[in-house]
């Protein structure tokens, strides 16, 4: 099963079961390209934790290594934004990367959950744009500007469930229709039960939030007007164009 | 003007007017420090946006320097307590610190927020103890398990506006009744203009999110079973104990 979150004509926020590109609520359907009903995130989460290197491909093309335990750091819901956004970037930057990422959406407050225990938390899987601000990610030991600016999470365009999602399912970006990154699932480092482990050892998650489980090798650098899209296989694609002011 | 939140007998959550240790919503008051009513932190921040080394001496309690522009992290509201709360740590650390700072509580929604204007912006202030779990800080680039576990932002009593705060205000820590911190709010590095100048360059604030301004210096560590004050003169005193499992 899919879900999309909308607002529909009449301003209303829903939640609809999608189908081949389109949403269905109540007696409504509505196209999700279409012009009548805004897409939102999937969810509205309190937090997005994010993995750093969690792919080996990733932290090699970083000159880095992958960490012994999960590397982690915080996205705030202004970061947010939704499929079909444009989004406007830092002004004055010499380079701001798209990462692409499998993101876990949190189905119930829990904390202390087991490896064992951890996917029976999981409502489903979308598509997180983890975006960063190179020039100041380099200088600050948080990752705030670099990581936390308003816009640096697009996430969509739907929930799927988690059986709707392989094991290797693929996560890629495309800038301008040009394939950036193409990795896997099944490349994590940490597994996600590992990382849900892990977060909830020391943070309760909430329905609703996000875990962007880390980028795969390919990270590139984007420019004013550049049509992005980000790819998770069994979710479909997050599409969305950034601006530089 | 002082203003605490809290739940009151049936379970509701008000924000009343704070005098002279009483709370007064609609035809009820009651003492803050009643067994019949919680108190809860003045504002429900969506984010605490915390500044590091914003006091030069502890800087150099930490052998460092004051930073060329304000040093950012975050705390999600998993972290949130209440004055009176008992926060359990995280265990098996060998050292986790109090750390007392002002709270500045934003009023409005806001981003690029001049100097000049900054102020407007600001509902009022608050005492945060801004936790930390050293052990895991010092190892991580963001930090998370170092900063964000849950409880580690215990703030409050009330909210007060700004007219009732000293330009030189102190900011202090008792523990079990021992002065240990003794800094003052003119001690900023960067005053609070310069900071929301700076945080909304990148990030939208949203009403109740919070600006935790730094620390002074004589940070030290906490036993279970500690009793904690954090005063900030013209607010009061938030008051919670520790508890280590």
């Amino acid at each position: 099963m899919k879900y999309a979150r909308f607002r529909d004509p009449a301003g209303a926020v829903r939640r609809g079961e999608y189908e081949n590109g389109t949403v269905h609520f109540a007696t409504e359907s509505y196209s999700i390209e279409s012009d009548e009903i805004d897409v939102l995130p999937p969810s509205e989460p309190s937090k997005i934790v994010c993995i750093g290197k969690n792919y080996a491909d990733h932290a090699a093309e970083l000159d880095s290594e992958v960490p012994d335990r999960p590397m982690l750091f915080l996205k705030p819901p202004n970061a947010l934004a939704a499929h079909d956004d444009t989004v406007t970037l830092p002004a004055g930057k010499e380079r701001i990367d798209h990462e692409a990422e499998l993101g876990v959406v949190i189905g119930e407050q829990c904390r202390y959950v087991s490896e064992a225990d951890a996917m029976d938390a999981v409502a489903g899987f979308t598509c997180v744009n983890d975006l960063s601000n190179r020039d100041d990610q380099r200088q600050e030991q948080n990752w705030i500007r670099g990581k936390a600016f308003d816009g640096a999470a697009p996430m969509g365009p739907v929930l799927a469930t988690p059986d709707e999602i392989p094991d290797d399912a693929a996560v890629r970006t495309r800038v301008n229709g040009d394939l950036r990154q193409d990795g896997s699932r099944n490349q994590l480092v940490f597994s996600i039960p590992e990382l849900i482990a892990e977060i909830t050892t020391y943070l309760t998650l909430e329905p609703g939030d996000v875990i962007a489980t880390g980028t795969p090798e390919g990270v590139g650098p984007l420019a004013d007007g550049d049509e992005v899209e980000i790819e998770v296989e069994g979710v479909g694609t997050l599409a969305h164009s950034v601006r530089i002011p």
